[in-house]
C-alpha cells in the first residue's frame, strides 16, 4: 500500500500565551509538515506573543488588551506580519481566511465571541474554552451543526470520551450521539482528581490560601482552572459541556473520583462495554488528538506504563458536601434557563475575588449559590441575552462581595 | 429523526453447547427481534443441543460424533430440524445457506475446518476458536481478506483490542491495520489476570493438581481454556492472535499482569492515548459486541461499577520465568516456519495428558519446548500442511509422554 501524504494544515490559535496555547505550540513545533501556524491570538503577554510569532511566522497576530499594540510593534522587530488589537482584532484572527481550524484556548466568557466568529466562517474546531458550551450550551451547538464543521474538544476529559465514542472513526464528526447510538450509552464517566483538597473537610477548607489552591497535583494548569480543580466546579463546568457536547442526559453524566489522572474518562454501553481513553497527564496527547484527528501524531508525552505506575488505588464518589460547586453545576443544568451562564459568571467573581484574597475558599459556592437563587431564570435565545445575563450574574456577584465586605 | 429498524440476522453457532456457545445463545434470547439461530452444531454434548434445538428452532443441527446422531434423534422427539453428523455435517451447518454470520467456537483444531468453510462461502465471523489464528494466522486472515468478510474476535481481549481500534467505526471492518494505522500504534497490550497460580513459585507449582488448576479466579471457561490460562500459554495464544488479527509486529504486543480483569486490553498510540475497555469479565459482553457490530445491544452483564470495585490494585510484568509458556509463544511467533502449529498442537496433547493426570503441572512447557526443538521449521502454505504439521507435533508429544512414562 501507498502511503498517503497528508497535507499541511493551516491552524489559528486563540489565546496562544496561556497553558493549552503554549501546549499546542510545542505539538505544532514538532509536525512543521502537517501543521502551519496562520494566526495567533493572546490576552495581554505581548512579550511571549512576539517571541511565538518569530518562531512560528504567522500570518497574523491578535492582542486583545489595545493598549498594548505599541509594546507588541516594537517586541516583533519589524517582522513581516500582520497585527491587530482589541476583541475585534482577535475575532479576525479566529476565523483568519486561510486557517482550516481554530484552537480556542482564551480562558473565560471572552473566548465565547471570537469562537463563534471562527464557526460561522466555517473553521474546523478544537474547543478548550468552556464557556462556549457551559455559558451558550444550546446556541453554540445549533451553530456547530448548522456551520457543520468538526468540533473537537480539547479538556482531557472530554477529548477522552470522545475518543472513547469515536476512536477509528474517519471524516467529519458531530460530537452529538444520534439517537440509535445515544440508547447504546449507559453512562459517560468523567474522571476527577479531586484536586489538591481531596479528602478535606469543611473545617480544613477554611483557612484555604490562594497558594495551596493552585498547587494542583497531576496537572500543570492556568490559575483560573486550578482554582476551578481545588473547588470540584471544573468537573461541574465539566459536567455541563458533556452535557451539550454529546447530547445525553444529564442523569447519564457520572463522576468518579480517580486521583492518579490516568483514566481521563469513559463510555460505558448497555452491553456491558466501558471504553475509555487513558495516558499520562499531559494536555499535549488530548491537543495533538484534536490537531491530528483522524489521524494521531507522535507527541513527546511519556508513554503511559501500568506497570510502573503499579496500581490505581483509588475510585470513589465525588464529596458533594464538602465540594458543593459540583451538585451546583447539576443544579443550574436541571434548572436550564440560563441557568449555566449565571453559574459559570459568579464562579468568575468568585474565583478572582478568591485569588485577590477578597473572599475565602468555602465562600466561593456560598456566592454562586447565592447569585444563582437571586436570579430570575428566563431562556435565552440569542448571544447577546447570553451576555446579558452574564452581565447580571458578574454585578449580584460583586454586589455580594461588596455586601461581605461590609459585614 | 426516525430511528432505524434493525433487521433480523440469522446465525449459526459452532461450538454451541461450549461455554462460548452457551453464552451466545444467552445473547441471542435476549434479542428475538435482532438474532435467529438458524444452525446449532455441538461436539458430543447431543442432550444440551437437543435442548437448545427446542428452544432456539433452527433449521438444521449437527454433531460432530456421528456415534451419537440415533442419541440426537430421539433427544429431540421428532422436531422438525435437519439432523446432520460428522466433521462433514458440522461444515455444512457452518456455512448454512441462510446464515450471515458464523460464531466459531469450537475449542482446539477442529474448529479450523469449518470455520475456513464459513469464511469461503462469504458469512460474517465472530471468531472465539484461537487454533485459526494460531495454528494457521496467514492463510486464516488472507482467506478473510479475499473472501472479504468482517472478522470480529470473541476473545474478550481480542475483542478489547478491536473495540479500542475501532470503536465508533460503522461498515465493514478489516481488523488488519493499515500502514498508516500501524504507524499510529505504540503497543497493543493484553491484560492477564495471573491465572490461579499467579505470585507462585515452581516449588509450589510442582505439585499443582487438574481440580486447582481448574478453579479460575475471575473466568468461568473450559476445561482447556482453564488450564492455558493456568500456564499462561492461553496468553501466549492470544499473543500469536494478536499478531495475525491486527497485523503487528510481535514487539509491539506486550502483556500486563491486571489480576481484576477489568480491563481486558488495550492500544497505545505515539500520541500518549491508551484506548481500552473495561467491563466485568462475562463473556456475554464480547459476544455481544460480535454479534450486534456495530451496533450494541442490551445484555444483562452487571455494569462496571469502579467506585465499587475501588481500585485496580495491581499490574505488573509477566514471570517468565515461572511460566514459561508465553515466552515460547513469542518464539514461536519469531521462529516461524509452522511453529505456532506445532507450540499449539504440543499444548493441546500436554493439557490433556495434564488433566488424565498423566503429566504434572510443569511437565506441560517442558513437552511443549521439547516438541518445538525436536520439529524442523517449515513454512506451511496450505491447510493441509498445517494439519500435517499439526498431526506430527502430536506424534512427538505423544513419544515424549510415552518416553516419560517409561523413565
Amino acid at each position: 500500500m501507498v502511503e498517503r501524504l497528508l497535507p499541511v494544515k493551516n491552524i489559528s490559535l486563540l489565546g496562544s500565551t496561556g497553558s493549552i496555547g503554549v501546549n499546542t505550540l510545542d505539538v505544532v513545533a514538532a509536525h512543521p509538515d502537517r501543521f502551519r501556524m496562520v494566526a495567533l491570538a493572546a490576552g495581554r503577554n505581548y512579550r511571549l506573543l512576539a517571541q511565538q510569532a518569530k518562531q512560528f511566522r504567522p500570518e497574523v497576530v491578535a492582542i486583545w488588551d489595545e493598549s498594548l499594540k505599541e509594546p507588541l510593534l516594537d517586541a516583533l522587530e519589524g517582522l513581516d506580519v500582520e497585527v491587530l488589537c482589541g476583541k475585534e482584532g482577535v475575532i479576525e484572527s479566529g476565523r483568519w481566511p486561510s486557517a482550516q481550524q481554530t484552537i480556542s484556548a482564551i480562558v473565560g466568557a471572552a473566548g465565547l465571541a471570537p469562537t463563534l466568529a471562527a464557526i460561522r466562517a466555517g473553521k474546523e474546531i478544537g474547543l478548550a474554552n468552556k464557556e462556549c458550551l457551559v455559558m451558550a450550551g444550546d446556541l453554540f451547538m445549533e451553530e456547530i451543526a448548522r456551520a457543520g464543521v468538526t468540533l473537537i474538544p480539547v479538556d482531557s476529559e472530554h477529548s477522552a470520551i470522545f475518543q472513547s465514542l469515536f476512536n477509528g472513526q474517519v471524516g467529519s464528526v458531530q460530537t452529538t450521539l444520534t439517537p440509535s447510538h445515544k440508547k447504546e450509552i449507559r453512562h459517560l464517566t468523567l474522571t476527577a482528581s479531586g484536586g489538591p483538597f481531596r479528602g478535606w473537610k469543611r473545617t480544613q477548607l477554611q483557612s484555604v490560601t490562594p497558594a495551596q489552591a493552585l498547587a494542583h497535583p497531576n496537572w500543570s494548569m492556568g490559575r483560573k482552572i486550578s482554582i476551578d480543580s481545588a473547588t470540584m466546579m471544573n468537573k461541574g463546568l465539566e459536567v455541563i459541556e458533556a452535557y451539550y457536547l454529546f447530547g445525553v442526559a444529564a442523569d447519564k453524566i457520572q463522576v468518579v473520583v480517580h486521583p492518579e489522572s490516568i483514566i481521563h474518562s469513559m463510555a460505558s454501553y448497555h452491553d456491558g462495554s466501558v471504553m475509555a481513553q487513558l495516558g499520562a497527564p499531559d494536555m499535549r496527547t488530548p491537543i495533538a488528538v484534536a490537531l491530528a484527528w483522524p489521524e494521531r501524531v507522535l507527541t513527546e508525552v511519556p508513554p503511559l506504563d501500568l506497570v510502573e505506575i503499579g496500581k490505581l488505588h483509588f475510585f470513589s464518589a465525588p464529596d458533594e458536601q464538602d465540594f458543593p460547586c459540583l451538585s451546583l453545576a447539576f443544579r443550574a443544568l436541571a434548572k436550564g434557563g440560563g441557568l449555566p451562564a449565571v453559574l459559570n459568571a459568579a464562579n468568575e467573581v468568585a474565583v478572582e475575588a478568591f485569588l485577590e484574597g477578597e473572599i475565602s475558599f468555602l465562600a466561593i459556592p456560598c456566592l454562586i449559590e447565592w447569585v444563582m437563587e437571586k436570579f430570575t431564570p428566563r431562556k435565552p435565545s440569542t448571544i447577546e441575552e447570553i451576555m446579558k445575563i452574564d452581565g447580571e450574574a458578574r454585578i449580584l456577584a460583586t454586589s455580594w462581595i461588596l455586601q461581605q465586605r461590609k459585614e
